[in-house]
C-alpha cells in the first residue's frame, strides 16, 4: 500500500485546531491541487473564497453553528460559479441561454465539490485535518449575502483546515456490501444492520469527548424525520441566484 | 513536495485504455477508500454500482456518446442514494417525512462526488488512470431503467478506469485570480484572458490526436448556448425518482 491510500484510509475529519497558522506556500500547493482537479466539460466553473476576515468567518460559524468553523486557520467556501463563464460569453456578445438548468448548474457543483475532495487530500498528506462544512448551508441566502455572490453563484461546500488538536477514532463504515453492487441496485436485508450498529455505539462509547452512544440505524432515523428550516429552503436560495431554473 | 500531491498536480483524464484488466486487490482497495471518505451527517448515502455486464456496458458507452467508456476495464456509477436510509427508517417504523428536499439529495449527491474524486486519486497513485464521466446523465431516465434503480436514487456520476494507453498533456488552468478570491467574491477583468486564451490554443495545436484548437473563451461561449436535450430534462428525471420535491 502506498502512502497516499494509507493516508486516504485513515482520513479523520478534525473539529479542533491548533493556533499554528497554515503558511502561504502551503495555502498556494493546496489552490494548485484544486485547479488540477477535473473538470466537466473544461467550464472549470466553480470558484473558491478564502475567508481570511475575522468577523466574516464568526458569522459563517454562526450559519454552520459550528464554533470550530472560527477556529479554522483556513477556511474555504467551494462555490458554483456560472457567473465568470456567463460574463465570459457576455464580453463576445453571446446570450448564455443555457445556463439556467439544473444539469448546468449540478455540473458546476460537481466541479466545485471534486475540487474540494482533492484539496482534502492535499491537505492530509501535508499533516493537516480538515473538516467538511454542509452546515455553511444552513442559511445559504445569508451567506450569499456575506460573500457578496452574484447571480449565478451558490455556495456549496465549506472546508475547515488546520493542524490537528485531536486524534479521533476511525469511524465505522457500513458494511461493504450496503454501498457497492453489480450491474444492477440491490439492497440487502436491513436486518443485516445490527452488528453494523452494535460496531458503531461501540465506536461512540469510546469516543473521548462525545457520549452519544446512536446506533447507526437510529441515527438515520432522526435524520430522515428532522431538517433544520433554512435548508428546507435551499432550492429556493439557489433558485433566487437564478442558477436553478428547469 | 510529497508523492500524493506530485500526482494530483500531474493528473490527466485519460480516454484510452490497454487491454489489461483491474485485479480484485486493486478494485477492493478502490472501494475502500470510498468508503472512507468523508460523509454528510454521517449518512453514506450514497452507493456504487460497478458495470462488468459486457452489453450494459456498451449501453452506458452509447447513453455518453463516448466509446472508451465501453473500453474501460473498471466502469463505475456513483449514486446518490436516499433509498437505503429510507428502507431502514421504515423498518423501524419511521416515515422518512424529510428525505425528498433538494437540500438532502444535495447532501448525498456530495457524498457521491466526494468519494469518486478520493477514487480517482487512490487509482492515479497505483498508477492506473481515469476519466470521470458527467455524460451517463446525457440520459438519465434511461440509465436508470438500466440500472434498476429504485425511487430515492438517481445516477450523479461516472468513472471509466484503466492502465492509460496514451500520454496526455496537462490541460492549462485558469489563472489563478479567476478562480481564488479573499472574503467576498471578485471577477477580475475578463479581458485579460487572452493570454490565457493562446495558452489553451498553443494546447490544443500540440495534441497528438485532436487538432481542434478553440480557445477557452469561445468554447465557453459555445457551451452556454449549446445544451442536449437529454440534460436539459435532468431535473425532470430526478424528480421522477421522487428525490427532489422541493
Amino acid at each position: 500500500m502506498n502512502d497516499t491510500i494509507k493516508t486516504q484510509l485513515e482520513h479523520r475529519s478534525i473539529r479542533k485546531f491548533e493556533d499554528t497558522p497554515i503558511s502561504d506556500e502551503v495555502v498556494e500547493t493546496l489552490i494548485n491541487v484544486a485547479q488540477r482537479t477535473s473538470t466537466s466539460s473544461f467550464m472549470q466553473a466553480y470558484s473558491i473564497i478564502r475567508v481570511k476576515d475575522e468577523s466574516l468567518k464568526q458569522k459563517i460559524a454562526a450559519i454552520a453553528k459550528q464554533k470550530y468553523v472560527g477556529e479554522a486557520q483556513l477556511l474555504l467556501i467551494f462555490l458554483s460559479d456560472m457567473n465568470r463563464n456567463a460574463s465570459i460569453a457576455k464580453a463576445q456578445g453571446v446570450t448564455p441561454t443555457n445556463i439556467e438548468s439544473f444539469d448546468r448548474f449540478f455540473s458546476s457543483a460537481t466541479d466545485a465539490i471534486l475540487a474540494a475532495q482533492n484539496v482534502m487530500v492535499a491537505l492530509e498528506s501535508l499533516g493537516l485535518g480538515g473538516v467538511f462544512l454542509g452546515s455553511i448551508l444552513n442559511d445559504a441566502q445569508e451567506l450569499i449575502k456575506l460573500l457578496k455572490l452574484p447571480d449565478y453563484v451558490v455556495p456549496v461546500l465549506g472546508l475547515a483546515i488546520g493542524y490537528a488538536d485531536q486524534s479521533p477514532q476511525l469511524k465505522p463504515r457500513l458494511p461493504k456490501e450496503f454501498v457497492y453492487m453489480e450491474d444492477t441496485y440491490t439492497l440487502p436485508d436491513i436486518s443485516r444492520l445490527s452488528e453494523y450498529d452494535a460496531i458503531v455505539q461501540e465506536y461512540y462509547d469510546l469516543r473521548d469527548a462525545n457520549r452519544r452512544i446512536d446506533a447507526f440505524t437510529t441515527q438515520v432515523a432522526s435524520y430522515v424525520q428532522n431538517h433544520c428550516e433554512g435548508r428546507k429552503k435551499l432550492l429556493e436560495y439557489y433558485q433566487q441566484q437564478k442558477i436553478i431554473k428547469y
